[in-house]
Formats: structure tokens, sequence, C-alpha cells
């Protein structure tokens, strides 16, 4: 058993998080912050919890938290994180977190992409990157693990065992990703206000996005060698999935059951990645931590369809496998 | 030609007049005001209007839009309009007001329900209340019109011609009312926000929501006895349209045929009331002036149900419809 | 270890039952069963449950059915299990029957409201209602259960603690519903077409639908006296969930509080129906086995308003509810 | 005023077409066809045409139809149109054909991608494609206009104005585009069921559109060289809409502003095409008969995006703007 704390608990991804750690047999949720005044219940916050949970939202230093928790999923903003894991380690807690802020394995691209400085440079480059597909030799056992960025996450399961089989070129690769609301987080909004993105879709940040870099670094870790992709985010008007389409260039005689061979292989043992003939759509791995993906070569092209549920292999699901595979758990507990 | 100028131009309400407004053939839009800084063009804050309108949104006191515009829509919350209307009327405008400000009769009722004294307390109960079905012969012509609330627009015409002919109680009737988000406006908050209302359904404001001595009003003055209505609305996951479906008790010999006879006989000249024998769905009225409505009798009890576009019949169609018939033009042009 | 069947494997129930089912420690799924031909996976018909079930669909008599499972769910149209019921039945099974076949007490009753028939009249009045809240003795160690209705069981949960209480009257109770579009099954229809029925709404059925005789029962049985609701239920453009508004009438001195402390007293050890005081969403118990449910006085009427996830507790989940009943499982288990 | 015939009125795009032809002053509706038995009412087949039109929908042979009509819309399924439309014109009517028949140059293409034998090959090659802002002078006073599909409208809107200009590569260009559901008419599918569709996104005929090669056609028309494009088509939860995104590589010195320069010149006096600054949702252009495209140049590649209502500008409202061409009324009547 297991004594677990999460940091910022109003989210979308705190309230999974909770969703997925009540199924788990072997974790106690032992404390839940917040800003919040007051210390409502967390069933306040989300009602949905109602009867599941009996928490109050606390504001509890990293001490505190450390005092009682083994291990504590940070749920925080950017920035947030780094100034607060490292006094969570040193209080001995282990650390899931959910930010961007150990992903990246140099400061001056962190710098670059979110216009600050890093709080906990040192350890940049030495936090296993969560994507148990790709790293999962360093995640077992960490004390610290990167939870990978939705995005990220389904544009690298798609492309990652072709860079590594060599059977795409690493530049020029398109990434056009397709989300659902919630992953724009729950504070509200002009562009997620029910009557704008309803009924609508439309492209954001296109090149300017901050999972850019993280699929570049991870993606050129796959390859070997510098990858550069050109993504560009859609927002689409459904609640959770991410649906995303890459396209890239053949390096020398690829065929569609070549590509389609390459994934089948690469995935063979992973319990959550589902190499499907058929176009997958994004409900079909709803509220699951699953990945669905398909290939097709098109004109000379290079095609690879991924859906996830981005607040479950995007975010909390994903968290969980790590979880469990930082403490020795099944990996599959829960999910 | 009309001149045209609407105060507060950044909600759903202002979008939808504007819109209908471009296709009259009467009218030229001269001013069009907001409390944005810096002027934006109306396209900036309306999006959808681009190359289609070009104004920016000013600030303009009521002598300036008078001086402008021969008629003034006014989409402002409840009470700023009561400020601003005595001086728009005295500086020689005429008024459509999309505020609750003129609706109700009685200013102590109005202090109840909107929990302010009412600045404007001696025209109450002289303004046309702006439903051309009930109350034709006082618009036309009018200087000041009460544009109607959307959901008692789709309640009253659902009962009102059966309490003018006697066959349902005035007592205990139920309106159970179903609405899209943009009933709501277009100011973010979390209950509007797209992944808390979407894929799902929830009541609010029962027995309190501001509409219910609206429709006890208009009910009661078609029945000729005070009505009391149970009134509770739900909001639903699309973007437009009411249904309402009400219960009452029939008074002596009533059967469906005979129900459904009235509302044919009440509506037989109206250019924007349907009844239908199908059940009508909301989408069916979807960006129209149209009301579509019918009727069942069960188990002894009378049922309506009626929908709008709360954005058109329940509110900017109902005040073009009003303001044709105010200035004399057909009163369905541009609907 | 509980050997399953699933019989009708191809509907939105069926898929919803699967998936908790693969939750059960306790159970194991040996047989689905369905008349597609060709025998395909499982995760053919159900692109979700890919890699998470091995089985294929299979054509297979009562007798093939029970020799190899001791429990089988029944997910199959009216009228079908009654004629397959008794011989799974006489081979020894035990069943969890989805269809309406065994939930009304009177054979005539059931003609009247299904058109045809009762294959197996004897049982009828014999069989407990799956209700546990309402039925659970006579579901502990049953053979046979009749699952409830999705609109029954949102309606009941609202009403029969008040009329067991004595609080409102049996006659003259307005239950007017609103569900998601998987209540309509997953057979393509005109009605349930996506770009017919999103972004409207509309009522269906009212008066005539099935689960009228089923709601006057269960309800007349918490009341001790006949009950006759008026039933209208809605279709809304979501994809689950059910939200139950009801009105009646107050008997003697009621008050709010009394109401909400009458649901409170009734379901304080129930372990999935939670009594709040804020107006519940359906998303609240989306994806969960929870009733939520809250109750308001508005101008002598007592209002109901109760949330269920349509297919799990109005349909799987009140199923493997059942099923753990029957069985001596925790009853909450994988749920 | 010019007489109208609808062929084809129980879809979509017919439905559209009657919609916005009510509002155009100088054209009167006199005959609509369909298949379905017993001559209904158009408002039985479209209820939210109540009261709006009084036609019955008959079954006309050609002969009878150019009796009645000046101009003839064909809303007919590929093969059907090219069977019909020469008896249509042989009688003296004009045409506007919604179906692919007339859209494509060459048989053999034809013959390739939608697999049958052309009914009408001399004429292929020699009816205009009805874009206006690409073929004006050739729709004017036309006899017979293809109308063009709607995801070639979205992609050409955006790519033909570079190609045209030179400033993009004709081959690799990449087309992902997304669609709202209407896109695949009105029979009732799987695919397009609301359970499955909603709160889903997938990819679908990818490759293998059959709008491929008429994208090809139109852009190497543009481009004065061969194009080929990998189009890639995606369903989205929503009523109507297409937003395209597309890649491609700039030919020599490209920057953002030279391709926004470059689509603003393009544009500058059409009537019904917006080159904006922003990210367009498809919103912006629901029931308009509007383009918003915006461009950006992202590491070397050069993306478009541009949104249109599939049913509008991507359907009806071009057959109307091509209709007002060819009998010389204003081109945005009833737009």
């Amino acid at each position: 058993m297991t004594q677990i704390a999460i940091l910022g608990a109003a989210g979308y991804t705190a309230l999974e998080l909770i969703r997925i750690l009540l199924r788990h047999d072997d974790v106690e949720i032992v404390a839940v912050t917040d800003l919040h005044e007051g210390q409502p219940h967390v069933a306040t916050i989300h009602p949905s919890l109602a009867g599941r949970i009996d928490l109050r939202v606390e504001r509890l230093s990293p001490a505190e938290v450390a005092a009682r928790a083994e291990c504590v999923f940070c749920c925080l903003p950017h920035g947030v994180s780094a100034s607060l894991v490292p006094h969570l380690l040193d209080a001995g807690a282990r650390v899931v977190d959910f930010s961007a802020d150990y992903r990246l394995a140099d400061p001056e691209v962190f710098a670059n992409w979110y216009n600050q400085k890093h709080a906990d440079p040192d350890r940049l480059g030495k936090v296993p990157y969560g994507l148990p597909e790709l790293f999962r030799d360093q995640i077992v056992g960490a004390s610290l693990v990167a939870n990978p960025g939705c995005f990220p996450t389904a544009a690298v399961l798609g492309l990652a065992p072709l860079l590594k089989a060599g059977m795409i070129e690493p530049r020029g690769i398109i990434v056009d990703s397709k989300t659902g609301v919630s992953g724009a987080g729950r504070t509200p909004r002009l562009t997620t206000h029910y009557p704008e993105c309803n009924e609508s879709m439309s492209a954001y940040n296109v090149g300017r996005h901050r999972h850019t870099p993280e699929i570049d670094q991870i993606l050129g870790t796959a390859a070997g060698k510098p990858v550069e992709v050109i993504f560009s985010p859609h927002l689409v008007p459904m609640d959770r999935g991410i649906l995303t389409t890459t396209y890239s260039q053949p390096v020398g005689d690829v065929n569609e059951e070549k590509v389609l061979q390459t994934l089948r292989d690469f995935y063979a043992e992973e319990p959550f990645v589902q190499v499907v003939d058929h176009f997958p759509g994004t409900k079909d791995t709803m509220g699951t931590n699953f990945c669905h993906v398909t290939a097709r070569v098109v004109r000379d092209r290079v095609l690879t369809i991924s859906c996830i549920d981005n607040l479950v292999k995007g975010a909390s699901g994903a968290a969980v496998q790590n979880f469990n595979l930082m403490y020795g758990y099944d990996e599959t507990a829960a999910l």
C-alpha cells in the first residue's frame, strides 16, 4: 500500500487521476492540495466524486506533503512544479510530475519556449521521460518521472518506431493533431466557452505550441539524429481524445505492409498500444489508457494515425502506469 | 430606410440581430456601442461578420446615439436599460429593449425578482410586451417595446391559446424547459465551460428563475385571472434552441384533437407559429423566427410542446418582428 | 470465479457490460453470442475492446451456453428473452435479463404495451426486479433477475422514498425525462442519425413509452396503492445520461428540507445513491453506477431531480450489481 | 423571375438549397422531385420547412421538369446526373449539377475513381467548374455548371493563389481536411449513428477519397502543371463545416507576409472569400457562403488554413452563386 498525495486538485487531470487511483488496490490517497479557500471537500470541487472520496482540499507545504505521502502526483502549472519538486524529493517523497518542467533536456530550450528561467536546471536531462514504450527501463524504480505531454504521446507513439527503424526521413515531418477541449484545462475562457467552440473547429498555436520541442526531442532520441516537426494542433468539439495524423517521407523501399509490420513488431509486448488495420476513432480509446495506431502509404508519403484519450494515456493514465513501474506494481494495475 | 443603433454589441443577441438586419432591405446599421477599449471593429469581436459589416464599436451617450439613429436596439443587461431608455426616448429615438426592464408591469415584482429598485418605474405597465401573437395591436407604431424573454416566448405560445379558451386550469401549470447554452450569454463561466456542460444535462434555478413572474404575468393576461407556474429550466448541450413541455389540468371535456384545433385556430393567420402533429425538434426552428408547437392529452393532463430558437424567436428575430410592426414594414421582412 | 456468457453482443449495453466485467476479479467471460455471420472477434464489432478480450461471437443454443457458463447476461430484444430464458434456467444457468420480459407482473399489461403474447407468462410476478435499493432481499441468491429499464431506474430512485413515506400523492405524478442517444440502441435510424439529432432536442413517445407501466408498477409497490404517471421522454444530444425531473403534489405539511431528509435517510446505507443539495448534472454520474438525486419544493409542488448513466446504473452497471448480489460477491465489485 | 426545379429533394443539400432560394427575390421553386412514395409534402420530409414551402415531392421525367422550370438544380447521386442532364439540356433547361459527374475533365479518371463508365463522356472537359473565384468568366451565361465538391472548394481556395503565383511546389502537397457529419449525407449508417461518431474523431478514405482527382485537376489548372495531393479527410463531431490545413514546400524566398499578401490580392474583389490574420473557426462561416482563409510559414513549410460551411459554400450556396452568375442576377443575391 502506497500513500499518495495529489498537488493541484481542481483540474481535469487531477479528477481523472483520482478516478483511476480509486480503482487501484495498492494505493491510498491521503492528501489533496489546492489554493481554494476554506478547505472544501474534493467532491465539492468535483461533484462526480460525491460519495467516493472523503478528503478536503488543503494548503500544505512540500514538507507536510512528504510527511504524509510516499508518492506525490504534481498536477501543477509549468514553472510551479520546478519550484516545489526539489523540496519534495529532498523530503524523501517520490514524484510523478505532470508539468513540462522536467521533460526537456535543455534549460535554454525550456527558457525559449516557456518564457521563463528554469528553477531547477541541474536536474534537466536526468529525469526519465514517462513514456514506458520508449523509456521503461529508466522509469522502473525512479524517484522522479516527467509525465509526457498529451500531443507528444500521440505523435511519438506513431512515429518513433518508424524513425528507429530508419524508414522515414527525420526532417519535414508534419504532425497534424486534433484534440478535445479538456486539453485546454478547466479555467473558463472565451475560446473554450461552449457556444464558441461547440460545432466549430479551428487551428491554434500553429508552429508555436510548446509541445513542439518536446516532440522534436523525443523523436530525435528515437531517430538518433535531430528531428524538427511542423506541428499544428486543432481544437475539436468533443470532451476528450487526440487524433494525430503525421506525414513523412519514406527512406528507401517502403510500403504500407512494411510500415504496419514495423509498428506491430515494436508494440508486440506493449500492454497499451494496439496497432490496428482500420482507421481508429478517438472514442475507441476514450476512458482507457490505450493508444490505437495505424499507418498508410499514400503517393510516396508515410502516414501514421494515432488516437489516445488525452486525459488518460495523455496524462493521468500514463502517470499511474509510470507510478506502477516506479513502485514495482503490475504495470496495468487500475488501468 | 431606417437608421439603426445597437447598444451592447458583444453578446450573442447582438450578433444574431446584426445577421438578421444585414438581410433587411430597409435598415441601415449606423452605430454599434460597447464598453470595449480602443474601438475595435465589430468583426474583431464577432469574426463571423468579417467582410459583412464595416463599423467600429463606440462608446456613445444616449444623445449621441439618438442623433444618429431613429431606432435603437438595446442589448444591455437588466437595470442598465432602464437607466438609458428614458434618455433615448426623450431624445426622440424609438427603442426595442432586450432586457427584462420593461416586461413586468409591477415595480415591486421587478424589485423582488431582480433585487434592485427599478430606475424608471412610471413607465411599467404601459410598454407593449413584444409578442405579436398576443399584443400586435399595441406594438404597431409603438415607440418602446419590451422584447420578451426566451423562456416566456416558448411557454406562452404553447399555453396562452388554451388559457384564453378556458380549456386548462390556470393554477399548477408545470413548465419544464430545456435550453441550449447560448441562452446563458457570452461571458465565460465554469458552468458553461465546454468540458463542464458538454455531454451533460442539468436543471438550474428551479423555482427561482427570473422568467417565472414574466410567464405568470403574460399567461395571467391571457387567462384573465392569476396564473402561477412551476417553472424549471434545464441546460442542454447544444448551442441554441428551447424546448418547453408544459403540463396542465384540463377544464371540462377536453381531448387531444380539441386542444390541437384550438391551437390551429389561434395561430391560423400567424406568420411564425406552426402547429404540428408530430413532436417538433428544436432543430426544426434553428436559425428561424418560427415556433413549432404541438399538444397531447395523457391520462387527463394536457401537454404542450413548443420549440423556438432562443436567439431568434426568443430574442433577435422577435426584436426585428417588433421593429417591423413599429415602423410599418412587412412583419416578416428579413425573417 | 464465475463463468459468464453474454447473449446479444452487438449493442451498447453488451459493450458496457464487457467493459465492467473486465474489471471484475471474480468473473471470466467464456462465451459471447450474436447473429453476426462468420464468428467475428468481439473487438471487430466493438473496436474499443481491441487487445482487451480474445473471444469470437458465436451462435449457440441455450444448452450450449449453459454448458459453458454459470451465469448468463441476456442483452436481447423484448420477446426474444422470454423464449430463451426458460431453457437457460432449465439447463442450470442463472440469468440477468436486460429485456422488459420479466419486469412486469401482469401478462396482460405486457401484452397491451408490447403488442405480443408473453412466451413465459407463469413466471411473471415471481421474478425479482433488479433495483437493489428497493428489492435487495429478493435479488440475493436469485436465479433470475429482471434488470430494470433505464427510465424507471431514474424515476423510481427519486420518487419511491417519498411515496413510501406518504409525502406525495400517488396520482398525477409527472415524470419528465431527458435521455442521451445511446438509449435508442445501436441500430442506425434517421432519428438518431447524427445531423438529425445533434444540436436538437425533442420529445418522443409521450404517453406511449413502454417504460410507463413499469414505472407505475414499481412506484405502486412502493406506495402500496396504484400509481399512474404522466411520462414524457425527451431525446438530448449527448451520448449517455438520463436526467429525470418529477412533479408531484405533497400530502400534508411538507417542505424542502423534509423531502431531502427523507431521501437522505432512505439512501443512507446505499453504496450507489447520493442525495445532493445542488442540481446534479448527468455528467456527474457518467461512466459510474451512481444515481445523484436532489429535491425541491416549488409553489406547493414537490420536485425530484435524478441523474444516472443510462448504460451503467440504467443497464449494465445495475446488471453487475445484481449479479454480485445473486452470487454473494461484494455488491460494488467492478463498479 | 426564374422558375426553379430541384431534383433529389430528400438530402441535406436540397434542404439548404431550398432555404437559400426562399430568400431569393427572383426565383420561384415550381417543382421538387424525389423517389418517395405518395407525393409527400416537402415539409413532411424536411420538418424545418413547415409553413415555408407549399409543394409536394413528385416523380417527373426530364421533359416534365423542363416544361415547368427554366433552371434545374440536380441534387442527385453520382452517375444518375449524367443520365438525366443531357435530356434536361435537350429540353431547353439550364442545369446546376451537384454531383461529381461533370467535374472531371477525363472520362477515364472518372471511371477509375467512381467505378463506372461515364454516361455522357463527350461533355466532359467542356463544362465550367462552378468555383467563381477561379472560373467566373466561364460560368456567366453557362447552360450547365458542375458545382464543386465540398473538400475541393476548401482546399483550392487556400492553395490555388499560391500555385498560380508559383510560390509553392506543385508536388507533395498535403491536404488534411476535417469535416462535419452532414457531409456524409442523410442516409443512416453505423458510422454516422450519433453514439458512434459523437465525441469521436477519425480519419476515413485516406488516399482513396473521390475528391482527390478533383483537387488534383483544379489545382493543376491553377499551377499550369500536374499536381498530386496527399488528401486525408477526417470526420469531426459537428453538423457542418470543413477546416482544411494544407502543407506545401515554398519555392524561392517566401515568408508569411508574402503568402498572406498573395491571398489578399487574389481575393481582393471576391465577395465571399475573407483572408484573415487570426486562425479561423468553421463556426465563423456557418450558415454563410463565406470562406475564411489564413496562412502561416512554419519551419520552411507553407500552411494554409481555410474554413467553409460544407452545405453552403461547399454545396448549395455555391450553387446559388453559380445560378446568379448564369442568369445575370447579383452574384450575392440570397447569399
